[in-house]
Parts: C-alpha cells; sequence; structure tokens
C-alpha cells in the first residue's frame, strides 16, 4: 500500500502497473486522474506510474480515496503540448512527463504506457527510448474500428505513424495486427485485408501489388487468412479482421469515419429535437438510443496501439475524458496481461525468418 | 413530339437533351427507365436519348406515358459489364451502350451523358471519345457529400479516377472543383481544401507542400478561397466547400464514409426494433426518422462528375434504383442547364495562363 518509489508496486502487490501521461491531453490532468479513478474502480488489479507536475497532481489524486494507495506520482516539469515538433521533442524532449511515462516502460517498472498528448511527439520519444523490435522497420500505429464482426470490432493499421510504406512494411503491419487481433480481439486466425481502391486497373502503387504477393505466400507461417484486396465500405464489414494500409490512407480513413459517425449522430439529435412527437418517441426509446450511443460511442473503443517497438504504448485520443482515459487503461492492461509484447516479438522474429527461408527458395527457383 | 432520329429533340423543343446509358446497372434497365420516368414526371423540360437493347428497352419505355414522347431509344447491342477491363473497353468498346451514350454528348446531340456502368471503363470511353479539356493533365471524378454547409453537401475531387496526383493536378483539381462548386451548390467563391493528415512534419508527400505552395499563389485568379490543408473530419464540416486530393486518398474516403453512414444507419435500425418502447418510439418519431433518412441517404446524392473533359459524364452508383438514377439525371440537367463545360474550359484555360504568368514572374525572381 505504499507510494514510497523504493519499493516497486509491481513486486509487493502483484498488481500490474501502467504508466501514465497525466499532461498533454486537451482536457488537463484532471480529465486523467478521473480516467485512473474510473479504471481503479472497475479493476482492483490496476496501479499506476503517473508522471507531470508533483505540485498540480498531489492535489488531485489526494482526493481520491481510490487511487490514493495505487498511484505513485513522478515529478516531471516539462510538459509536451500539441504544437511540439516531433523532431524537437526526441532531441529536447528529457523532462517532459511523456519522455518520463515511455522511461518507466524502458526500465521495466511499468508494463504498458499511456499517453493522450501529441501523437508525432509520442511516437517519436516512443520509437528513441524504446527502439523498434529486431526486424521491423517501420512501427505502426494500430486502432479498433467499431464493425459488424461478432466481437463488435475491427483493427486498421498504420493509421498515422508513418505516411509511407513499402511492400514490406505492409506483410509486417499484417503479421503485427493479426497478433493484435489475436491478444486484443481473441481471435485466433484473423483476417487480414490489404486496403485498396475498386478498379481493376490500378497503374502504379506497384507496393500494394507485391504486398498481395507476399502476404499471399506469408499468412500460413503467420496464421491469418489473407483476404486479399478490402475496399473502404469493408472497413466495419464481417469480411475481414485486420485492415492493411499506409499511415497517409489510414489516418486519413479513421478520421473520415470518425467524422461522418459524429454526423450522423448530431444528425440523428437534431431530429428527434425537431418536434414534440419526435421529442416523446426519443424519450420511449430512451434506453435503445443509449445502447446505440454506446455501440457508436468513439470513447470505448479509445486508445491507438503503437505496434513494433520494445514495450506497448497506448495513445489515448488528444481530447479524451473520463471513460475515453479508462478505456485507454483498460486496453493496456488488457494487452500487459496477455503477455502481447512478447508474443509480438516472437511473430515478428519468426515471420522475418519465413520470410528469409522464402527468399531463399524464391532465389533458387530463379 | 417525334421520336424519330431525323429531327433532333433539342431544336424541336428546346429541351434539355440526357444521354442515358441504359444497361450495365446492377439493377438492369428497368431501374434506369424508372428513374427517367420520375425525372420526366417531376422535370417537363426534359427529354432523353436511351441506349441499349432496343428489344429490350422498347417494351420498357412503352409502359409509360409521361416518357413516350420525349425518348428516344437507340440501338446498341453490347454491354460493358462491371467485371470488363477498362483498357478492353476502350479498345473493343464500339457498339456498346456505354460507347453509344458518351458518343451523343461528342457529336452534340444531347448536351450531358449518364450511366450506371463501369467506373473505369466510363471514364476510359469517355476519355477516348470526348478527349480531356485543353490544358488538362488528368481528368478527376468529383463526388457530392453530405455535410454541415449551409447548402448541404461538399464537393470533394478527385475520388477515383486516376490513382496518382502530382501537385499540378491538385491545382487543376481546385480549378476544377471550385467551377463545379459554383455551378452546382451555388456558391460564389468556394472555400478549398487539400487533404492531408495532421501531423506537422510529413516526410515525403512533396507533391502536397507544393500543391499547397501552388493553391495559395492561384486562390484569387482562380476565385476561390484557399483554407490550406484538411483532415478526413473536415470533409463532413463548414470549414470547406471542397476537398482536394490524389483518386486513391479520395476513392478510400468516399467509400470508407459511405460504409460508416450504413454502419451507423443499420445500428440504429437494430436498435428501433429492439424492444416495443423503442417500436413504439420510432413509429412516434417516425416523420423526424424519415427527414433523417432522406438527409444522410446516399441515393440523393447519386452522381460522380467527370470533370476536365470536353463534355460532362455523371456517373451513377452501379446499385442505382429509380430514386438514384433520377438524382443523377437530375444534377446532370443543372449542370447542362448552367453552361457549366463552358464555364469550365474557361475556367481551365484562364488558370493556365494564370499559372504561366506566375511561372514567368518568378522566373524572372529568381
Amino acid at each position: 500500500m505504499t507510494t514510497n518509489g523504493s519499493e516497486r508496486p509491481a513486486q509487493v502487490q502483484q498488481r500490474t502497473i501502467i504508466s501514465v501521461d497525466a499532461m498533454g491531453g486537451d482536457r488537463g490532468p484532471a480529465a486523467v486522474v478521473a480516467g485512473l479513478v474510473d479504471s481503479a474502480r472497475a479493476d482492483a488489479d490496476l496501479a499506476f506510474l503517473l508522471h507531470g507536475d508533483e505540485s498540480v497532481l498531489r492535489p488531485l489524486v489526494s482526493q481520491h480515496a481510490e487511487i490514493a494507495g495505487r498511484c505513485e506520482i513522478r515529478h516531471a516539469p516539462r510538459v509536451v503540448t500539441m504544437e511540439d515538433k516531433p523532431s524537437q521533442v526526441m532531441r529536447h524532449g528529457a523532462g517532459t512527463s511523456m519522455w518520463s511515462t515511455i522511461d518507466s516502460v524502458k526500465n521495466g517498472e511499468a508494463a504498458v504506457a499511456v499517453s493522450c498528448g501529441n501523437t508525432g511527439a509520442l511516437m517519436a520519444v516512443s520509437m528513441i527510448r524504446l527502439r523498434k523490435l529486431p526486424g521491423v522497420n517501420r512501427p505502426a500505429i494500430a486502432c479498433l474500428w467499431p464493425s459488424r464482426n461478432p466481437g463488435g470490432f475491427n483493427v486498421m493499421l498504420d493509421v498515422g505513424a508513418d505516411i509511407k510504406a513499402e511492400a514490406e512494411d505492409l506483410l509486417q503491419y499484417a503479421t503485427m495486427g493479426a497478433a493484435y487481433a489475436r491478444n486484443g480481439l481473441h481471435l485466433r486466425r484473423p483476417r487480414v485485408g490489404l486496403l485498396n481502391v475498386g478498379t481493376e486497373e490500378h497503374k502504379g502503387r506497384a507496393e500494394l501489388k507485391l504486398a498481395h504477393d507476399r502476404m499471399t505466400a506469408a499468412q500460413d507461417a503467420a496464421e491469418f487468412d489473407f483476404v486479399g484486396f478490402v475496399e473502404g465500405g469493408d472497413i466495419p464489414s464481417n469480411r475481414v479482421d485486420v485492415i492493411v494500409t499506409d499511415g497517409f490512407t489510414g489516418n486519413i480513413a479513421l478520421k473520415t469515419g470518425e467524422g461522418t459517425a459524429k454526423l450522423s449522430s448530431d444528425f440523428m439529435r437534431e431530429a428527434f429535437a425537431s418536434g414534440l412527437l419526435s421529442k416523446l418517441g426519443a424519450l420511449l426509446a430512451l434506453g435503445a438510443l443509449k445502447r446505440l450511443q454506446k455501440r457508436i460511442d468513439p470513447r470505448r473503443v479509445n486508445g491507438g496501439v503503437f505496434l513494433g517497438l520494445n514495450g506497448t504504448v497506448v495513445k489515448s485520443h488528444g481530447g479524451a475524458d473520463a471513460t475515453g482515459v479508462s478505456a485507454a487503461i483498460r486496453l493496456a492492461a488488457q494487452l500487459a496481461r496477455s503477455g502481447f509484447i512478447d508474443r509480438l516479438a516472437a511473430r515478428v522474429a519468426s515471420a522475418g525468418r519465413a520470410g528469409q527461408d522464402a527468399a531463399v527458395e524464391g532465389g533458387g527457383q530463379e
């Protein structure tokens, strides 16, 4: 029950330790602390390392008995803002709460890190402190997408770690995305699709055709089913579990989907507010509408996971409130407990070996 | 009132003549003819050239008194299917209803063409028969997107004519998209945004930075306001009227948006069917729900417009029903009547001259 840094909560209490960046989100540290409180209530086996300005955090934390004994504050005097450039933060980020949050994963104090801060900076700091997994060229950010699948979600990656991806990177995204779906969505043999446009003839985009061939060859060794090219309309479908694309396209698709869902729900709200009968109807259907809201609530699936690093980092939405932060923490805890990072490393290593074997065989045939 | 081909209905009746491909849609010619009937009822000044198998079309058309005197059938024995490759159709497409539909615009018999057929093939046939406007390198497909704008729609292009676009092409899309918004949405000085991801530093994608500079320089001559980079979430927003992107990204965004809107409305339907109170609530709110459905109904905005050719072609959804076909025809008629193609050609020509002037000035300063 100590919050003294000299004893590691992980060893004393066998709790899952989450390293949390209290600063850098749009709603400030109060929203993050409120998210911790929600998480602590829901899950007795969580403990937190909370990074940020101690003079701000101490009073916030002390208001909540639920986390008083399970939350150790790590003072970090500086904050990465949404305007800071990743390259700057990479060079001069020591002393920020973000840097400190990642370092707790690097030195083994915490199993996983969560931050609401600047995505580009978080990826830059994660890369430089945690380093890439052996064999990974480009790390990726994977997100969950509400879908018609029985589990309710699909995985898409990359949604913004890097704006480019070669065929080799896309193959690695497939391997890593399938590992994530296995651990995060409990799918034994995920279906993987490669995002493309529907035209028969795609002049250019040679990397997609090449990636198509590589994924077809790799699917058995990597234990996924490759369903081939999928289109934007398939992202929320039950045709596929993991959608692979480059970070430029993935980011545009993610934000377009979020924007469209928001538009639909705003229009719906306006429709129900448009007259007495509609209001009465909405009142009667309140239970159903609340379930609907929950089903398409982006806060429920809050958390982009950085894949391909020596450590797990969950990026929460910058605008996350307590519900959003707590969803990101739940996801982080789940990945920590499933031993995800070790499994992922093993997958990437074995895919690398399979790739080499295939290259050797291919070379022999030529 | 003659349907005899020797007299041109346009000259006799001063009607707007639409050339319509009756074949190649997923629902067959009956859906297309039903769409003509809806359009003819709503608009007394329309007449049609209908292309396809006469033995199939004649009985369909003769069932409807509304179009009997306003619809001339042009027999075309062959059909372009969804599986046909654009390059094949380009070489061997003569005799298909699609080819014949475009030719009626080429030879001046009709003001505009509408087809539900294979998009790639339709673009290929349109390119080879109508030819590109002088100064246009890559034609584009523009679509309307339900939005928070006062008019209810934004324009996005390219949504799939070509998977690549250089800075010069993107600038041309801005000019053409703005012209379309001026004629199609009645906006005097449309706001144009360039689709990008939100990160501060975009390694690579040099064409976007270059296009950003070119659009900033061109906005006054081309009479649009350039709002800079926009993100996926801005597509349905009131920040922008015209969203410019390459055809790969635009196609993914379009289909992702459609897929997400469909998912939201399916989830909503399930929610209202989930219990007695919900059903009763839905019944009371029926009027509001119907207006909502109409507001987000993709059939209402059915019609991708091909920009950059010597003639206007409207591509209707392959799966369009009578309502969808009639929406595409309404859009086609509006563009024909506004003299859109002449205005567009003038814009492209003047933008080309402005670009040359700028290049000369720029060259002088260097």
